[in-house]
């Protein structure tokens, strides 16, 4: 067994509490190395009473390593614990005190867990990990009410520019809520709706003001209660890592410097105010002068934003934040950004815009979520990419899920695509059945998926602003085809919990082969997912324990031979099958 | 190279802020594999303009590793990196991704730092940095005022019981307050002084009143007066995690039950409390019965318990907590508790009694320190253990080194043995000049360091009750040589800041050699400590760039020959060489 690659600490994601009698242990063993990885565990207070071993399960693995988890559900909230790890005759263990060839006598020196909080737990909001998201750019989504459209607006399903608006509304929005219930749609996300210039509104001026162009915040009350009636929740937009050049503090500060008494609400580097070769004086969102980075650790700015979070819940009702550059906002802002917003509606969701590894943030203290961009690139990549094979997908999807807890895999938000990247369809070439692919996966896989407004009917587009086209309403210019299937996945995801909540594993992910097998597995339901991702007709043959299987989308029963089920795939094709376990 | 050995992740002790202008970064490579790691780094924002490259050092290694780290200082107070690694001719590149034979274009999927926020920066009081601690348990250092001795005292000096009393107190701190200075300890560290049945004091009754047998609130403020007079700071002992079980609120909860109004206070699982086949109905320490945990989550008791935090601090001017059973206390409560301690008093020093990897209670938000026993066990094993060499001895500093934050590093609680643990003296086979190496280690390391109370006079003794012996205050008794060099290796570490905070590294360990050099440097002085940890009489040689060393001790100058240093050390002897940069 190769010891340097042995890897456990305890903290983060190696071990954590999921509930509150249930702590989760992992460990990393190099890849096809070690047979058998067992956690030893007990009370250090009483260890002889209580040492329990559990056997770990090997539940992912990527092109390095193979990740073991076991469930330890401790008698008195606490667990002392070392792992014993077996290849063939070999033996190893390993404590916090290194790897050792015998077991180091309990417990001193051994990994422990030392209470379990509910306080620190990590617990997202039950509805999260039922959710099906719509993301929305209000701005392009419908127009309802052309009375308020900004002058200069241009015809609906113009070319998007940086700055052109076309119209869309709150009301908008309102119009269409039976389109997203027949869609399937059981959650919606807006990008920013406050007042602001810019079309896509991230450069606030007005924190507790909807944008007139988009309505009022009566209008957008409605919005949220007949969102309700129809049994979908509603999350915002709220851009608190930097503000508008035109927010009114910052202006303050523009004309009386030093002697403002905002000048603490924002970074300055260097008076006056000015862009200097293309860098701010103040620090900003990027380089961009127009939007200057509010100082959250000033507490008079962090009261001002956690009134606007609390407020926004409080009074009109949203279920949700999604938090924008997320990453560059302190820790500190966001633990009392949770505990306002909890305080509030103990069931919102609170998903954070990070694309790197996020874990620092969802550790139960900040974020229930992150937009998970490392699956879309990963997904895309497969889809896209003919030289990528089945098991260096497995891989790049074994790695996401041991790099969070089970919590956040569970409630993690997965999108395709969205406002900041090309669109889907786009990324596949324009080649629907890829895109179905693509979708297949995220609508079986774990985690909550989104789908950017659009996307169902077969909107396409590049980099931004060319993903941000308008909503096609027009039927004939609509994909049906492509909607029915949305429609049809969406369906079979709200309607079994396992594709929701299920065990997950690749059955089938081999070298030199892009087509795949994985399950969703829960104590009713089996799935089995097969893919072709490849431009030839294939069949996939695989055995199979049983000989109860149904197609999940036709009900048609599918029969084994001798064992073995063989399934004929179109080119790019796929085929979701079921059997139910009692 | 290895590349299954490569470790990196963007946060914890790999990734952090060292203060608002400098990023530490570190990186882990197979021992011996790696000849280069360098950083590239810039920002995302801007890459082709602030692109820059650091030479990572390779600042410490273990058994199976070597750590490398660079210090980052970005101009707009973030960075997105990759690592270079080089072994010969071979490359391979580090990021997020994972690893490449080539550099990936910057800067998706690289590693990100993403902004530098103060307000989450680790930043412990400078005073710890320069502290030499000294650890009283109060019953037994001094008896200043026999009128309030508890019944039954019995005469000083006699055997330590878990349950007699020797009837020292507060007042005899202050009459040994000129004792302190002269050993040249800065700070001091009481075991509980509030009220409480035992004389441990671990069980308390009244968190806002000193047990009448050690003194009153009023005398407990005039010794920290006095104590801050001389120069001294005073630091007591928080036992947040759980009480006596005369405390009245659980009194009230054993006479009323779920009635009672403090049901709450505490983790009940099963009423009526009782201890049943020993383990009792409601949570404790351990299983004793008798210090029923508090329930920390509730507002009710973290409000109680907050207010008795900033009471100590506000109304008595002490200047830190040490927070007893630390690790068994929710994360979110010690957060709270360092927000009401730091508004208190910002030079406040926090240290919580953990005894495993202490990370996740080390990243700024909570402790500032731990006390640290994984230090006392890897000294002790050295110098007591001859089958142990100079390079196990290195690889154990080694891997401690790099589990924390430099800042940890710096303010680490470093002692040799506590309260809970046989004294060092006892540790060490009463062999004294095992003891001296220990300390000098100690006093020459890298940390906080705590001598507990009567070490430098000899104390001796094994696990509790037997470490908790009274103080020997009779000059005939004490072992005055031993006194006399506490003194001045406590001196020569106060009088250079390179014994403090300068760099550390081992100059010499070897395998089957438990003879080790190492030095401390900073910009001012260089220093080399040398150790024969054998029994017999050696010569060390080992060559130096410069011929200008003098003995710290006796100043006497000590030569190189033919650029050679050759240090004749007695039997477990040492010999502390220093030289003058500038």
């Amino acid at each position: 067994m190769l010891q340097e690659c042995f890897y456990h600490t305890s903290l983060n994601n190696w071990v954590y509490a999921y509930d509150k009698d249930t702590i989760h242990l992992r460990m990393r063993t190099k890849r096809n190395d070690v047979e058998e990885v067992v956690a030893v565990t007990g009370d250090k207070y009483d260890w002889d009473k209580t040492v329990a071993e559990y056997n770990m399960l090997r539940i992912s693995s990527d092109s390095m390593f193979d990740y073991w988890e076991a469930h330890v559900k401790p008698k008195y909230k606490r667990v002392s614990y070392g792992f014993r790890l077996r290849s063939g005759n070999q033996y190893a263990w390993m404590t916090e005190m290194g790897v050792t060839p015998d077991q180091p006598a309990p417990t001193g020196g051994y990994y422990d867990f030392s209470y379990i909080h509910e306080v620190d737990m990590y617990a997202a909001p039950e509805w999260a990990k039922e959710a099906i998201f719509y993301q929305i750019i209000p701005e392009r989504f419908a127009n309802g009410d052309p009375s308020n459209d900004p002058e200069g607006t241009q015809p609906w399903g113009g070319k998007p520019t940086y700055e052109n608006f076309f119209g869309g509304d709150l009301q908008g929005i309102i119009d269409h809520l039976d389109y997203l219930v027949d869609l399937g749609i059981n959650a919606i996300y807006l990008t920013p709706v406050f007042e602001a210039p810019s079309n896509h509104k991230y450069d606030t001026v007005d924190y507790k003001k909807v944008d007139p162009h988009l309505g009022d915040n009566e209008l957008l009350k409605k919005m949220v209660e007949q969102c309700h009636s129809k049994g979908i929740r509603v999350m915002l937009d709220a851009v608190f890592n930097h503000c508008s050049e035109q927010f009114p503090q910052f202006q303050d500060v523009m004309k009386n410097g030093e002697n403002s008494k905002y000048a603490e609400w924002f970074h300055i580097r260097e008076y006056p105010l000015e862009v200097k070769d293309g860098i701010p004086t103040y620090d900003t969102f990027g380089f961009f002068g127009n939007m200057p980075k509010f100082n959250t650790a000033n507490p008079e700015v962090k009261q001002y934003l956690l009134d606007v979070a609390e407020y926004w819940i409080k009074e009109i009702k949203i279920d949700g934040w999604r938090l924008d550059v997320a990453n560059e906002v302190d820790h500190a802002f966001w633990r009392d950004f949770r505990k306002t917003v909890k305080a509030a509606n103990p069931e919102a969701y609170i998903v954070g815009e990070v694309w790197n590894d996020s874990l620092k943030w969802l550790m139960g203290d900040q974020f229930d979520s992150v937009m998970n961009y490392p699956f879309s690139n990963k997904v895309l990549q497969f889809f896209t990419d003919p030289g990528m094979d089945g098991s260096a997908f497995a891989d790049n999807i074994g790695s996401l899920q041991v790099r969070y807890p089970q919590q956040t895999n569970e409630v993690i938000f997965n999108l395709l695509c969205s406002h900041d990247t090309p669109r889907v369809l786009t990324r596949v070439g324009e080649d629907r059945r890829k895109l179905k692919l693509c979708v297949v996966f995220l609508l079986t896989y774990l985690g909550t998926p989104c789908t950017f407004y659009g996307d169902e009917v077969g909107l396409s587009g590049g980099d931004d602003p060319d993903c941000r086209k308008c909503m096609e309403w027009d039927p004939k210019k609509q994909d049906r085809d492509l909607f029915d299937f949305y429609k049809m996945l969406i369906a079979l995801r709200k309607n079994n919990q396992a594709l929701r909540r299920g065990f997950f594993r690749f059955l089938k992910a081999d070298p030199h082969d892009s087509r795949v097998i994985y399950e969703r597995i829960d104590q009713d339901t089996h799935f089995t997912i097969w893919m072709n991702n490849t431009d030839q007709k294939t069949k996939i043959s695989h055995a199979m324990d049983t000989n109860d299987w149904k197609d999940a989308l036709t009900g048609e029963e599918v029969h084994t031979t001798e064992g073995t089920m063989n399934i004929e795939l179109d080119v790019f094709g796929y085929r979701i099958l079921y059997r139910n376990l009692h």
